[in-house]
């Protein structure tokens, strides 16, 4: 029988609810597809430094990559803002990120038919919208040298080299081969020379994929081509900081933040994630939604363990407990037939899977 | 009688046509509360690297420095793309920018209730929503040092000192207490130096406006706000290419980019430009939609010239030829009554003004 090593990282706020959820449902869906999941726990994030005083403690990485797979809640509260900096749980995270190489940030942004209500944007502006956003994660500016802040001048360097940017690219070109053929590349040439050496990267990556048609599109357009016509993206691929803040936009075309999961991945083991955060003015009651959370693990099963069965075994199960009306509260004024605590929800998607 | 002296930028695309519409304006309000404007044109753009070389000929900014305001159109197109980055157009724009020292670029985006249908978020989420951006923008990563480009690595600085902080902060906080006193600071501060810096600074001036109920939000959560619940805001300061992202963000609440008006000012002479571009592609062929010029002209009769009569008078007039149902174009399938063409439209709304 085929076993896996997952490690888990549940974080603060509404982390742990959710990853429980999460393993939940994985648990139903291994014992029907003959595999099993050993997961051993880690700390990262606020619950870290109040138990061992620094946001990532050492054993965290190696655990990790130990692991074939990385499932992660959400990390982060007021309580732990005002750290210095690199004591924050901010700071945990991002060097998890770099020492995992997880240089290729996937976020999927899929319109759910029964929740198409649930957006801001109006129905058909959004309906059968199915975008990937392809975001480099471990450079750019989140992680450039120099930087510093004496208190009369600060700053950052956002940098990139071409191997990063080779690197980042050819994922993107993979992802859009296997969908609609179309990659729309994002940056700031008119004003940026990184922005500059990431265009002409593109350009000489795309040789080698001749049926994949590029386009390019300034970062100030594209946040609001996103909000103008999501539809006409399948692919977008840019940078750290770029990424961070289209990624949330698409979110909105979504609706529900509630429901996107995202893999980062690289070289070594990947990590599997919701794009919200650790919401902890709504910890502990039972009413989060587990679903991003949930989707994140099937990502998990189809990339990093390529059990695609299961995989699909999951996120047909959310598409038929949307589709029969089950809610969590932050989604209960969109079509509800029954609106469910976490706990509830998670049991649901367990059992129509 | 007053006269001021007016320094013109029509520039590239659609930027002559939109210009001429106006001044056409302009006149009839001048005429009417007996002040003259005199007009003195300069080149900038794609139409300067045509006819003298450069994007920016010496000419453009001592005539613009002797002048009481600038009005400018919009400059850029396909054909300049590919010339060395000192030589395209939008060289020119940022080197304009720097000479002039306009630090502070304010975008209203205010909803019209005549056109709540024309954006692709619901009417019941924009209804009612005035939002002013206020954007650094001369400093930031647009003008920081060092940055390269070696065709294997590349970089560009992003960079703030507290000085330039405080300057566009006290706009800011000076906007904010003219309007509902709320101010939100968009940063990045739970990753960048540079953005605690910015955070630390608007706290730190906060202290000097007590009136004035200022938050903070991350870049990422802000672009996702501004599509979630726009209401929520009333001004927001922010660096220059955030300013430059969210801005355009914010445009698609108010859902045509043609309607949206910009100024650009620091200690000497400012700019008034709408936001769009030079839509190269509607060039000469009488449909563009003047009314971002128009009421950027009056932003230049308030800001710069203190005629704030003549100012009302053309944002009364465009409002009224809205509510009559007088569109352009780009607005036609917007309870239109008449389409009309960028003449008829600049002469009607000189009519009602
Ligand atoms: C928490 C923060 C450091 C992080 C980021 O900016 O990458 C988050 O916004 C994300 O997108 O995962
Ligand atoms: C043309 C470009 C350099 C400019 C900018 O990025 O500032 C434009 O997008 C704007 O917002 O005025």
């Amino acid at each position: 029988m085929r076993n896996y090593n997952i490690s888990i990282i549940k974080g603060d706020g509404i982390g742990p609810e959710i990853v429980d959820e999460a393993i939940k449902v994985l648990d139903t869906v291994s014992g029907a597809c003959d595999f099993t999941l050993d997961y051993k726990e880690y700390l990262m994030g606020g619950i870290a430094i109040d138990e061992t005083g620094v946001p990532l403690p050492p054993e965290t990485v190696p655990g990790v990559l130990a692991s074939d797979a990385c499932l992660f809640g959400a990390i982060g509260g007021e309580k732990w803002d005002n750290l210095p900096r690199e004591l924050r749980p901010e700071s945990g995270l991002l060097k998890l990120r770099e020492e995992l190489g997880v240089y290729a940030n996937l976020r999927p942004a899929i319109v759910y038919d029964e929740l198409v209500n649930a957006s801001t944007l109006k129905p058909e502006v959004i309906q059968g919208c199915d975008i990937m956003v392809v975001r480099e994660l471990i450079g750019g500016i989140y992680f450039g040298q120099p930087r510093a802040n004496d208190g009369n001048k600060a700053y950052n360097t956002m940098v990139y080299t071409k191997d990063e940017i080779i690197r980042i690219g050819k994922q993107a070109f993979e992802f859009a081969m296997k969908r609609d053929k179309r990659l729309c590349s994002v940056d700031k040439a008119n004003v940026l020379e990184v922005s500059q050496l990431w265009r002409d990267t593109m350009i000489e990556l795309s040789k080698d994929y001749p049926e994949v048609e590029l386009t390019h599109m300034y970062v100030d357009n594209a946040a609001m081509q996103l909000v103008r016509n999501p539809k006409q993206f399948d692919v977008i691929v840019t940078g750290n900081i770029f990424g961070d803040i289209l990624s949330d936009t698409a979110s909105m075309v979504v609706g529900s933040i509630g429901l996107l999961p995202s893999a980062s991945s690289g070289d070594k083991t990947a990590v599997y994630e919701p794009i919200h955060g650790s919401a902890p003015d709504i910890a502990g009651q039972g009413i989060a939604n587990p679903i991003a959370t949930i989707e994140s693990a099937a990502m998990m099963l189809r990339y990093s363990l390529g059990e695609e069965k299961a995989a699909d075994m999951i996120t047909n199960a959310i598409k038929n407990v949307l589709k029969d009306g089950y809610r969590t509260k932050d989604l209960s004024s969109f079509d509800a037939k029954e609106v469910l605590s976490t706990t509830e929800m998670g049991s649901v998607i367990a059992e129509y899977s």
